[in-house]
């Protein structure tokens, strides 16, 4: 545990907050765990066989730490910590994607990675400036989905457009006057779906890009939160595509 | 501000955190706002002389104290806190509920509240044990659209079904193992979505009640999480509704 710290964005590791979420990276990226730490009162249990069993497969190590969660951790429910090492991936570029325009909120990131995961749209395009993938936070709010998706930085959307966004694919910006209900079309693959920033939405810009479309809504709220409208936009984009 | 403190369940007071929250309050329920704090750097805007302007003409007290500030907010960019005295509310038995058991998370319970307000079904029943709706973080959540609905709590489902959820009424009970896909029915009117706690979902006694559903997803995570799924049935629900 020698220089445990909490983290900074600058850092070249992470880290994984609580058994669920360890577990993830556990099962689908161990190749990117580098220790594990269990807090004392952890008690016996399947889960903490489980998770020493891949350690001691992979050889991660994983020692029992009560400090380092006085560190890293406010929660009093976490009893394990799994500390990762950043890595990059490259999306999909014959998928669908999710484009997120300048997310700003950590929370909303990881519920927006865990929906994508679970529509089976796991390749996810950010827009700078933007919210930091790896922060824990939005690892602990995609109970470690983050683990299943491919996501990316570019700096502007035409870097996007002219690289993993180039080629046959259907653009649908999300936006509160989009010309077109959601309901009402039908979303064509690959699909991206363009979502805007929380508290300011997409630039009007994005009005000459592909097929803008809205979710309609009554009048009592100015918008969806950005989590929700993301999620919607899949499930339309998705549905009838599961077992 | 004599006797400002933290909220706890049993006070009869709570309040709102911050100018967008408050003046929901201020313009929908302003006969529940007792108090007003201002913050000393609240800048002169549309915004503050609106506030000035209803607390004044609905005479309100309206004080500029940071020492509130430092008690009931740990935000920084807080500026405006209303204080509400609570109420009660009756569901109107002839609409569309969205029915909660056993819902525990004060940030889940405000994104459901702010899409259910979007989506035109502002009575929300509420099945014990629950969080209390009443929370600044609820209401916080909820971007005050608390203000906008009705909602009630019941000591059991079966209270809610005998009082205000009797009568013609059609029961969607969201489980994961729910016999038909959400985006494969059609949901009739008045309805009551029925969605579970966020750990453990519905008790499988609820697959007896009206027509349990699924929102189909793949297999990379367990479950949608609670906001998301309960904004997806009432998407579906009322989409082709608002003009």
């Amino acid at each position: 545990m020698a220089g445990v710290k909490r983290y900074k964005k600058e850092d070249l590791e992470s880290y994984c907050l609580g058994a669920t979420v360890s577990m993830e990276y556990l099962n689908i990226r161990p190749q990117n765990v580098t220790h594990v730490y269990l807090h004392s009162a952890f008690h016996e249990s399947e889960t903490k066989e489980k998770i020493l069993k891949i350690c001691k497969e992979r050889h991660i190590p994983c020692d029992t730490s009560d400090k380092v969660f006085s560190i890293l951790s406010q929660k009093e429910n976490c009893f394990v910590i799994a500390m990762i090492r950043k890595y990059s991936c490259e999306l999909d570029k014959n998928a669908s994607h999710v484009v997120l325009v300048n997310p700003s909120n950590s929370g909303n990131a990881g519920t927006i990675i865990r929906s994508a995961t679970g529509f089976g749209v796991p390749n996810i395009a950010i827009i700078r400036p933007a919210v930091d993938f790896f922060d824990p936070k939005v690892i602990r709010a995609s109970m470690g989905a983050l683990s299943r998706v491919n996501f990316k930085y570019y700096d502007s959307f035409e870097e996007y457009m002219q690289t993993d966004g180039a080629g046959e694919r259907y653009c649908y910006p999300f936006m509160l006057d989009g010309s077109v209900r959601l309901h009402e079309i039908q979303i064509r693959k690959p699909f991206s779906l363009i979502m805007g920033n929380e508290a300011t939405g997409l630039p009007d810009s994005f009005a000459s890009v592909g097929q803008p479309v809205r979710i309609e809504h009554g009048n009592g709220i100015d918008s969806l939160n950005l989590p929700i409208a993301t999620s919607i936009g899949l499930y339309e984009a998705t549905k009838g595509s599961f077992g």
